[in-house]
């Protein structure tokens, strides 16, 4: 059934999925793609042109600014006969909805759903990209010792990262003692001390694609709370991922977690249990209560439940699985049983 | 006039701009500001609560998450009697429009225009990093010589932000020899060889607030196409900037600079001739053709022509004016007269 005349993409994940072309900026609108029945259009400005000849292919270029062509675009759309366009709702402004419908009838389109299933190529590349990370919590145990900072840690990473020719998927979030209850902890200059809790998450891109992956080691011998929390955590975990079945509902994936952490006395998870993770770090679908998606092959998402005491400190391990063939695969196999580190 | 019973700040730098926060996601909805009657509400997830507590003050927190209020916010308008909510149409979602339709009417706001004339402390700031940035111009060139890469240039660059305790404003462009010509060049491994253009455009953070500077240099004695290149783009700006005067349009600013590098029968310039900057690097006001709006005290922008000749390479000279008691001030000081850097 056909609902529109073309199609417009529009949020910067979904150019980079038809172009490869990572270069636009995701806080200005500096293009779209149009796709209609004969041909592929990517409207952006004359300063990319050079940059996309190098890099897309198949594609008509028009030079007249992203914002200008929607808002001048009735001739166009007539002579191409374009009476509906399918737009991205959830990243099309108000105001820019407003231009495009003085020129052509809008519909949403649901085109985006299209990336919570992967190719075998998107998964080779998280799955590199995964590979680069678990080094990098290698590389980072050892880096541990009494007075270095967040920001340092946080640094060693980046560098290491820059080493394999890696991107951030993310800032590196490097939290110690009290900071790991914080889930967005902005890195800071306190020095490690003894006797403290690491939180460590962090993800790198490779050809686009992002890994993404959260350990919680101790700094020194571990004391009795934070084995007993960081057990439950991992067990919350493990038993989460050997629940998930082809067709089971997400919000029930995420029900399996938080339940057995309420079980133990804990207090509920602050956050979701997982969420999709491709292009973008944070994408469909997403493992929470409120999930309408269901498990099927060729998704990729976290698994990350957590334990936060506010003013004690937090854990928090986070995985990508992958559904392949009706299993559940693990790519990210740093190690994840409790880790001493002795300065 | 009242025109609305609220209003919901949704753009990030709008939310940096009253909370002086700037922890949340450019690419990801997390949080809303509520501006109501009686109080200023901070709708986020727990996940920011310590941040939060830490970092803003003046505002009652609802932890419900920020999908998630507008999706379920009829009795909260309701019992707050807010019929009208003014929104930032150039921000919200067409999907969020719906939703938020659901249960109040919603009107535009141009809020966002307030943020084009800057504070005397939001003017310190952008000094502050102006400051920072001519520093650098002055690091860098020091470390030019033959064999270095773009992306190791960028790093030094990177590296010195850091020692200032400066965030990016963007990624420097280091651009040698013909990559000088595309304005918006991903910085390579190419090495930089005697007798290549050097462009560099860079800009840090401090206290949130941007600075932008470009600058072009030559590497080796600049032969005299790259000097007549050079003499004609700085004499665009320097006419440009000493014809500003207060009342007069952005449009004819940009009008100026151009004008001048077609009548030296140079290709026109592939961008606009300027843009405001503060919170963001990138903002109103915009000097080019299509500018609305016209000088105030107060505003500070950018001034930056260029000549760009594909396959030889371009320069471009950037430098932020403040209008302030009807005069225009040059707010970086780098030295933009020809430099030939010798190995």
């Amino acid at each position: 059934m056909k609902t529109s005349d073309a199609i417009l993409i529009s949020s910067v994940p979904n150019i980079i999925y038809f172009t490869n072309y990572s270069g636009f900026s995701e806080t200005e609108r500096e293009a779209f793609i149009l796709i209609t029945t004969n041909k592929n259009y990517l409207i952006t400005d004359s300063r990319y042109s050079e940059a996309l000849k190098k890099h897309t292919s198949g594609f008509e270029i028009i030079n007249s600014g992203a914002i200008n062509f929607i808002s001048n675009a009735k001739d166009f759309f007539h002579i191409n006969k374009i009476y509906t366009l399918a737009i991205e709702e959830d990243n099309i402004t108000l105001a820019e909805s407003k231009l495009l419908k003085k020129s052509v009838k809008i519909v949403p389109t649901f085109f985006f759903q299209k990336r919570i299933i992967k190719t075998p190529q998107e998964i080779e590349n998280i799955k590199k990209a995964c590979k680069i990370g678990d080094m990098a919590f290698n590389f980072i145990l050892a880096k541990l010792k009494t007075g270095i900072t967040e920001k340092e840690i946080s640094d060693e990473l980046i560098g290491f990262f820059k080493l394999k020719n890696a991107d951030l998927s993310f800032k590196p979030i490097v939290a110690f003692g009290p900071h790991s209850s914080i889930p967005h902890h902005e890195n800071s200059d306190t020095k490690l001390k003894k006797d403290q809790i690491v939180l460590l998450d962090f993800g790198v891109k490779v050809n686009n694609y992002c890994s993404d992956m959260t350990r919680t080691v101790f700094f020194g011998e571990a004391p009795e709370e934070f084995k007993k929390i960081h057990k439950t955590v991992l067990n919350a975990q493990q038993k989460t991922i050997k629940n998930i079945k082809p067709n089971m509902k997400l919000s029930e994936i995420d029900k399996t977690a938080r339940d057995y952490i309420l079980s133990q006395n804990f207090p509920n998870i602050i956050h979701a249990v997982g969420h999709g993770v491709g292009i973008e770090v944070h994408e469909a679908p997403s493992v929470s209560p409120s999930s309408k998606d269901i498990v099927k092959n060729g998704m990729v998402f976290s698994i990350e439940p957590g334990i936060y005491v506010p003013g004690y400190g937090g854990v928090r391990i986070e995985d990508l699985v992958l559904i392949k063939n009706g299993n559940v695969e693990l790519i990210s196999h740093a190690k994840r049983e409790i880790i001493e580190i002795h300065d």
